[in-house]
């Protein structure tokens, strides 16, 4: 039989998860649990590659980091519509990963080598009081960040530059140059005092990290330990000491990918 | 010391616990945690009856309701201002117990028998994915209700009525006359189809399961197994046969206890 194309948005919650792939380290990642459950609903005498079920997945998300609109694909040996596929995986996959749609795509639709660009979003709740709905699905934090500061040096930091020094990566072959369209801050008052904030990244691609280490440079300029001028230092000078520290995981969340 | 009135509002996720408080069951309780937290903090030698910490609560909430806006009260001896009371207690709580506020009040108030009304609220997911933010905190069925005809069946719901036949009540020497002012139904669309529903009552007071068998004959009329004018036979009957199931307690939240 042919293999068809098979697309997939996933939500997952990754609390429980070392990321959405093995990066050399063990235990249990998202995409290994959508190709186990794959191999059991598809899987034939002849599938016993390892790589049988791989899943090409647009964003290879940390350990803790969430998803609402992750893409990826597979080649997959069925008869089953899509909507059938979806069903049936969503009924052997553990209820914090759910496939939210799922398609049939040309042969060379890739969900990585294809996308154009990315949304991520970083959740931070403030206040006295912790809020106990995001627990491990935000960064919670007593102290509440200049929000207008943080806007300023927002805006330094879009732009196509070499973001390499925003980055957990060592040095890189491939270029580390990325165009971000936009960091959107946000802030709604909550009941109880505080605010949630949350920064939205558009931009055509993010390196290792990156996400996490703007949020964490922005923070500290919210916080006014660092100026809003100092927030894009690293732009120049390509070094990772120049920026911020990285934002925890548990706070990001890859809102969707753009083809 | 003078026994100071200590008031709390409390959020929980009721998932992993079996009710607000013990009712001849065993199994661990929020308002026991509370109270062990509680003798943990302020025990002294002469509070060894089983009773010293005892927490007065204005609803009690079944095994896996949750709660916005639980309020309790505990007579207390000690020197910490109110807001330090509640650090101390969200210190050592479980992080899915929050003590929201906290406040002194004079010495007559009770939780309990003071409240004059309350606010609950029951959430549905519905769609052909289920919502995995909202796991063990929503009802989530494949299948739309007809929110029409539930908003007409609601009308015939409220005022103020014997709701004996929407209890699980065997039979009570106290008053099983409520007053619902309100049930109001609100529904969005969820970007992967199907909607959220949200049903909030408003009254002077709900019996044992009452907002849970209103929402499960609401859900009957919407599912279009009860007609709209069938929804409130057991008002007249008062028999518990006439009324729909209860809903199950997770898609259930006390938002607000109203003085």
């Amino acid at each position: 039989m042919k293999k068809r194309n098979i697309v997939f948005e996933i939500a997952y919650e990754g609390t429980r998860y070392s990321g959405w792939q093995k990066q050399g380290n063990t235990g249990r990642t998202v995409s290994g649990r959508i190709e186990e459950a794959l191999r059991q609903l598809y899987g034939q005498a002849g599938d016993t590659a390892p790589d049988a079920f791989e899943l090409a997945g647009a964003g290879r998300t940390d350990a803790g980091v969430h998803a609402l609109g992750q893409v990826a694909n597979v080649h997959l040996s069925c008869d089953d519509a899509p909507e059938r596929i979806r069903e049936k995986l969503n009924g052997i996959l553990p209820t914090d990963i759910r496939i939210q749609r799922c398609y049939e795509a040309e042969d060379r639709f890739h969900a990585r080598l294809k996308a154009t660009g990315k949304i991520y979003e970083y959740v931070i709740v403030t206040g006295p009081v912790e809020d106990l709905w995001l627990r491990n699905r935000a960064l919670q934090m007593k102290d509440e960040p200049d929000i207008e500061a943080m806007r300023a040096a927002a805006n330094l930091l879009v732009g196509e530059h070499d973001y390499l020094g925003f980055s957990s990566l060592k040095a890189s072959k491939k270029s580390t140059v990325r165009r971000v369209d936009s960091i959107e801050i946000w802030a709604e008052e909550r009941p109880v005092g505080g605010k949630v904030i949350r920064l939205i990244f558009t931009g055509n691609g993010f390196l290792y990290h990156m996400v996490r280490i703007l949020t964490g440079t922005l923070l500290e300029v919210g916080m006014h330990e660092r100026t809003v001028t100092d927030a894009a230092r690293a732009l120049q000078t390509l070094d990772r000491a120049d920026a911020g520290p990285a934002a925890p995981a548990m706070g990001l969340y890859l809102v969707k990918v753009i083809y």
